[in-house]
């Protein structure tokens, strides 16, 4: 594989926070609420310019103002959204978002690398390393095994390193990312009793389910509700058990649809192998985190939807019972921003040398 | 027109109340949000069987149980959903209540009636006596002319007497009741100045629309927004002037999505033709709803939708300035029941001379 | 214990179904959700009447129609609201609920016995029989221990024959109701691996915190939120390890408050002592709840709060993982309903031997 | 009165674009929703350091982390919320943010002007010049007479060249700014009947009306509900009549709550003194609104609030009847924003001669 040349903007990490050097990005997908949080935060970002707008079209039309799908970005943009393009993405553009179906972007990725674009990908395609997987939970065969091994799985907090040195990088799951970075200090430093079995309840706002129609989603159907769904077969525990580095027997996930917009909050149960106190498991935690700007670990108290709805942050809290063996995990986040837009945009911040908050923070 | 068998059931209203006799009822368009009040409603109406439920299917199946649809519903239904059949209507059925499109209804309702069913049809294809209004409102031509003239428009308060011996009951439309109701006894006084221009700003949830899928009904486009559609343009509009006899250039009626479920609250705005008294128009509707349980006139303050979600009432109320001449009268009612399921078996209770409010109350 | 004068009503049960019987009954803390709840369900209970309405007060008034607290009822009940006094209950009174704070019917309910009044209580001041538990969880000492051992946890599915007879019944509470009901057919028949411990964790709307106000129960503070609550320490968590007979160390019970005005959903996690087959455990609990009209066994699927909003329902469901060895059961029900008023009612109708589900069904 | 030393800042508009040069910013108000929205937008202003919190306390502490009262500001503020102090405000600060009680920035206003400071007053302490309006619409005698006179009504579109060098900012009431927005272009160029009548109806989250508690803006009474509230007599009339130059007895203004956390959308129903096309409406305000980035007027269809919720920006769209005489106008904002918080800091990029969309674009 041949280097980058965006390899060489990244080789001075921060040398660009006063910088005027500016990529150009194009967003494919650009229709859906992803796509749509993605041009919020382009649109203010100093270093970003959306040069490619780009869907499979809508009203019967395929070119049109991206404000007939998004009226709020009324003004904002005056490329117009077009149709998925591998030839159009060849000029004026460093980066690409891919917000499109997993088949789409496991279709397109290779032919984009191949012209030398770099590549957030917000869909599952290339989040397992497992080839096997895509059958069994997503239902398709995976055609481009080898790029799996070269992507890297895009949880800032986890991975910087490879990811500022990444021409793929596959942007996780929103409820991946919470569940992650819920467990991770402890399952890394040992402090949890797996074999005991971890759970995490999550409930989750409906944008994450996108923007496609359903009778499940119409308003009715979700509004004053509350329903688990995926019970023992949600697409996003195969990335959860890989990157936590666990057995399927000993991890439960199961997700629950709010009649909210967006929002996580995931709830999760452990027993520690030894009792802990409190304030032992927030130094672990704080220390763990001490060098990311977007996780905040609480001294008290449990996080909640509000605190980190329309932020890139996930907040983090416990709570043991009195042994100090039983401990509840509670983490909240914006599913749209840092379970998708924001940290594919902390992910590119990352890959060009920008400061990791540019248009987030 | 030949006497109604049905007919000799009416001769004397209330005799049944004591009674076993039961009418066996037919619900077509049984999947829809109507269908599914009327169901809940006619689970406990002592003298009605719910012997045939139809609907166009539903996830690809024509016949299923009821509870595949609506979940609330488990255990109470053993009669299986099918499709539409006039044939299957021949036998055990004695009303229908037509929960369909438009159109359905419009093809239907004249084998219906010549099988001598009686009708009760939820859809707008009989409220115009007017034919010509529906190529410009609904956007088809009307194959029934004659029987545009038989229906009669089921807004109970107003017009309970043709109700009790009609064949084919026309239910109004939601936002219709709610408007009618809040402007009839003034306007037929004559209190009102027309010339001045009568508004009615109107809000209704998102079941008013149905439960067919769209993006505009998504949950996330609903939710945390409120917005106006089809001014100058709603379907509701033709009847309300047809009704309360105004002509096009004195009416503005908006209608408003709100991010709820259920319930529709107007707000409409007259100039009385004399200065009048809070209590003067509160005894003059008191007294034209003296012999109408379903309307209560508040003596102060405005009605709100939560005090009428889920029942069959319709409350106003009202506000004049200290001029009193400008008059704000403000109706509220749940647009599946009054404005639908529940006017609808409040005119069969009616047609079939069972008390007003049987499973209403 | 003298006999009571009710004891002789319960004699043959269900030989008032027919009957023109009338209880008279009281409702102590109208002015609350279940207040409301208690009138709207006993204003269509054919055996009920209610006599005397009570509160402390609404807006400085002491007496006030109740409409001025649930505009709902506007026109429903002639009978004021009155504050509380234990005199005005001596006549014209058979029944008593009580939806007082819990001292407050711990106060009172001595000398409503005495008066040989028979009590539901929809506080806790009675649930528990452990005396000790009160200081703990509740924060105030106890002071009719006599009393705990006489009461009747009102679980109707569970404890009907005892209620039958009962003086004095605790009507459980909203989440208990929804875990308990959850997990004793399989805890009964010894298929939980007990040890290897329980977790409920539950979402609740926010009626379930009460009318009182408070900025937590801001609509902008619970509107687009969820959080959790109570962890490790919420108040209901006594009475359900009371009823399933477990220890503390082996259960969890997280409550969340969902944006959404009233339902539960419950969501627990079980280890199962032998593997069983997902068709064993619906037989194991449509056998157990064989004789309860208002516990819906799902064959598939889980249950969601719209299927059982506005009912006394609790609709149970189960997800086994593919060794049989993990379940999750999902519970719903309607807090105010089955989980507190619907509840209520349907113990004084096991109490005064009318049919379970009047006015219920 | 002496000159300001701030008046040498405004001297030259827009030519701190590029400076460092930092306004020293205090909150008083700070535990509130607009409190909130003003640190969330001062948080990202590159002009602006926030150096004192104040407000009237918080679960009985008087000083605490701002934190306490905003999780979602955890970690953004070092200075800590402090008791209200006209001394403290002496030192470190440039400009005061009101968003206080009415009186409270009543009392304290003159002795801020007289220290120097300027002062942008999100209560309507200020908004009216008529001090006889004070007693009839809030309810208190005004104090400070001459301060009306000095104090510029702060609708940035309008008044942008008196705010520019004023010491003392009415920030305008939220619905104020949806309607005067909406109609000062057709009003001012003299082309709507204003005999005819004009009617407000206008629809608001539930942020509008404050954090404080009250059993009307508890969750479940908010929830699946709208009302109608201040009919003829809501505080925000007198500026509307002021501003737009109108008699009370040809405009009405009804406010509406709805279940939603922020945004307002107003419609507005009037008639014009001639016909008119669409494109022409549309043309007169693109051309009023030239010079002003926040509002954007709409070449079709109606605005709805998600498409400003979390900006400053007013929408605003037409729709005519078929004979060109009744328009109704639709405007939507967010209340929090461009109705309270946004435009305040709009007045203050303005007042220091930052460019006016600093922070807010």
């Amino acid at each position: 594989m041949k280097a980058l040349a965006e390899a060489e903007i990244v080789s001075t990490p921060g040398k660009h926070e006063g910088s005027s050097r500016t990529v150009r990005v194009a967003v494919a997908g650009a229709t859906g609420y992803a796509g749509l949080e993605l041009l919020r935060l382009l649109g203010r970002h100093r270093h970003a310019r959306v040069t490619r707008l780009m869907s499979s079209g809508r009203d019967g039309k395929k070119e049109f103002p991206i404000e007939d799908s998004h009226p709020s970005l009324r003004g904002k943009f005056s490329v117009p959204c077009q149709p998925l393009s591998v030839e159009a993405l060849q000029s004026e553009v460093d980066v690409v978002f891919l917000a499109t179906p997993h088949q789409t972007a496991l279709e397109i990725a290779p032919q984009l690398l191949e012209r030398k674009l770099r590549i957030i990908d917000l869909s599952a395609a290339f989040r397992l390393t497992n080839v096997a997987a895509y059958p069994r939970w997503y239902g398709f065969e995976h055609s481009a095994q080898e790029m799996l091994q070269e992507a890297v799985y895009g949880l800032t907090e986890l991975n910087s390193a490879t990811i500022a040195k990444a021409r793929l990088v596959a942007n996780p799951g929103c409820y991946a990312t919470s569940v992650i970075l819920a467990l991770a200090p402890a399952i890394k430093k040992g402090w949890i009793d797996i074999g005991a079995g971890i759970i995490s309840d999550c409930k989750s706002g409906a944008s994450g389910a996108g923007r496609g129609v359903s009778e499940k989603l119409h308003f009715v159907e979700v509004n004053e509700n509350c329903r688990a769904y995926g019970l023992f077969s949600h697409r996003h525990v195969p990335e959860m058990l890989q990157e936590l580095d666990l057995a399927e027997k000993d991890f439960i996930f199961t997700p629950h649809l709010l009649p909210i917009t967006r929002g996580i909050l995931s709830t999760t149960y452990v027993r520690l192998s030894n009792p802990r106190a409190h304030e032992e498991v927030v130094a672990l935690y704080r220390d763990f985190y001490a060098g990311a700007p977007f996780v905040r670990v609480l001294g008290a108290g449990a996080p909640e939807i509000q605190s980190v709805a329309q932020t890139n942050y996930t907040d983090i809290g416990f709570s043991l019972d009195a042994d100090g063996t039983r401990m509840i995990i509670v983490s909240a986040l914006d599913n749209l921003i840092k379970g998708a837009a924001g940290q594919a945009i902390q992910n590119m911040n990352i890959m060009c040398g920008f400061a990791e908050g540019t248009a987030l923070a």
